[in-house]
């Protein structure tokens, strides 16, 4: 499996495109529609907020994806069409429009918006710039760009990403687009995430091979601990690697479920690493616990510990906030038995042995945590089971980002 | 009930004090240990931490609190003597010392401390300052306000108040002192807070009524979502008001939860408000709930929302981000039930109705959120219970506190 270039575009079959039609109605020049449409009718699976608010886009898309097929994907960013006046009605225009343009049934297309909640969406804007997105929709790198770019609020840069494996003996490409930045601390899906592959996939396989893989790639993120009202991962599957279909566990599932987690991973990083503010990326690994669930709580405990994010932006290592947000997450654990370590590419520095400080070289710690990338590496002592959580540090951006977001 | 002067000396045969002693090495002329002593023996009981990561005087005190009784307190600040070498040992030599110079039982002397975590404490120099220290405790207001002040870390303003009220005949006191301004997000007990009493009551009464109101004072805000390792909340109790001791539920145990629970309430609001680098006291009331439970969830969820907080900091009626939080705090309820408005001393403004936004008068908006005092009104259309839960915004100060607090 390798890394390719093309976004959603990598597999055959797929056009993409991003314009400006003036939802965003401050920066004419910030693309605010993003298209992906495939050539041939798609399985479809996705997953949705666990929030009890849930956007207007999430309660379409599950009437839409009742029977697992789709053609195309519209995305609008600059409102989230989050309790906001004729939400669902909204959304269902934006389909309309774009089954017109596409040629295909309404129901075939699914929809979502991320921005500013509580607004009335302005779809008039959309259904008039529809037949303009959809001609600039194309085959290429630059259409997957144009899309990643249209999907983008407080984003800083695009996530799009592709990978390129083999199935049932066939070359399988399978690319994606995501935005995130802010409200992150997805439960079960994320902020948006669009995946296009040309496997040959059932949707039943799809949606089963989505749960697994978004609960251990965006749901072990968290920039604020705001679980969104509009986190959606999708993946359209079109069928044109001419690979055999996969319709049951086995080996090429099992090679699906790697490239679709790979990538995926590596969107989740890229979103922790653009969190609003952020000037670090935080990686937490917790080995030796007892199962992967307990590795898992404790390190999103961490991650999400605002205490622990103000010192490492302040390059402060200062482990017993680690140990404080250990403490609180509802693991049972003996604190007794814990080690933590920070580092980076610059170096490893121990601080903590069997839960209690260690002298140690506050230059050096202060060098590892000077660097973009941060790990905080942690064992607990109590088994053999690990898991790696994703976050960000919290600075005076995310504060000044968030203090005024709607004007 | 009234709210009277003298903090933890207001009850009669209380005395207190506070002096610098070494444990703050960077700032001689900040006070570090208080002392809380009684002139005849106490009931006591205590509340701690549910942090899995406990500090050691937690262990020590709930040895020395066994049997229900107590006669001092010895408090530091500037070291959190959690997870930190010796941490236990260190901890009984406090109550060694102050047994020693007061001429009690160790074993009938509480210790807490507030601070760093990790390092170990300088004991040597709070065994030093003892006699100094009991020296210096005395029965006056000036004796108080020196405890809550050497109890102080990032605070900003000590937090001391009391009340009188009429217990069984007799007119009952009962004062207090707390700390906490960063690493609040009390789960069972609170960052620091010592309660004095003349009122007659038996140990087993004292722990029923602190629990009960520790739920729903210090519970129910929330700083910075950090539940820390050292919560303690302690009362101590020596029935000098001539009372007939509170030996049961009935009048006067509602009497003294009564005025216990006002201490901790206005207490608690004096910690949110003073959260590290707070702006704002943000006051959430949920009405229409389904249950106090629901309420509460719901409304410490708004409190802790890092979005939300930034919102008010920015004086930005950003409502959608308090629906989102209610979304996510697990509650089951109906979005589209869902009343919000925000409030102050300048006004009243409703953005938020059945769960769609309003049009609203931003200005008056702003003059609202502008005020220091803010309150998100929330009503669920649910049922008929309430709760309202307290925190501060989200600022450039506390990434500021925060990301260099050890040095």
């Amino acid at each position: 499996m390798n890394f390719i270039t093309g976004g959603v575009c990598a597999a055959q079959g797929f056009r993409a495109g991003g314009i400006h039609v003036g939802v965003k109605t401050h920066a004419a020049w910030k693309k605010d529609v993003a298209l992906i449409v495939s050539d041939e009718d798609c399985a479809c699976a996705a997953v949705y907020t666990k929030n009890a608010v849930k956007a207007a886009h999430i309660h379409v898309d599950k009437r839409h994806l009742a029977d697992g097929k789709a053609r195309a994907a519209v995305i609008n960013s600059g409102n989230a069409n989050a309790c906001a006046p004729m939400g669902e009605e909204n959304a269902e225009r934006v389909c309309a429009a774009a089954g017109k343009a596409l040629g295909c049934r309404p129901e075939d297309v699914v929809v979502a918006a991320t921005g500013v909640i509580g607004q009335t969406l302005n779809v008039a804007v959309i259904e008039q710039g529809m037949p303009e997105l959809c001609a600039a929709a194309a085959h290429t790198a630059a259409g997957s760009d144009a899309a990643a770019h249209a999907i983008m609020t407080t984003d800083t840069v695009k996530k799009e990403l592709a990978v390129e494996t083999v199935i049932g003996g066939k070359t399988v490409r399978m690319g994606g687009i995501a935005k995130g930045s802010g409200m992150i601390h997805p439960n079960m899906g994320t902020m948006l995430c669009f995946l296009t592959t040309d496997c040959a996939i059932s949707s039943e396989m799809i949606k089963s091979a989505l749960l697994e893989t978004v609960q251990a790639s965006f749901n072990r993120i968290s920039v604020d601990g705001d679980t969104s009202t509009n986190d959606t991962c999708c993946v359209l599957a079109n069928g044109l690697a001419g690979n055999p279909v996969i319709t049951e566990k086995g080996p090429d599932y099992d090679a699906f479920v790697e490239a679709l987690r790979a990538l995926c991973v590596e969107l989740a990083k890229k979103m922790a690493s653009d969190g609003e503010g952020a000037t670090h990326l935080i990686t937490c690994t917790v080995t030796g616990a007892g199962s992967e669930q307990s590795a898992e709580t404790v390190a999103k405990s961490v991650i999400g510990s605002a205490l622990t994010k103000a010192a490492i932006f302040g390059a402060d290592a200062n482990w017993g906030r680690v140990l404080c947000a250990m403490g609180y997450s509802g693991e049972d654990f003996n604190p007794d038995k814990v080690d933590v370590a920070f580092q980076s590419q610059a170096g490893s520095v121990q601080v903590c042995a069997k839960g209690r400080g260690l002298d140690f070289d506050e230059d050096l710690a202060k060098r590892v945590l000077t660097e973009h990338d941060v790990t905080i590496a942690i064992t607990m002592g109590e088994g053999d089971s690990s898991c790696t959580c994703w976050g960000c540090d919290l600075t005076y951006e995310y504060v000044k980002i968030n203090g005024d977001y709607r004007t």
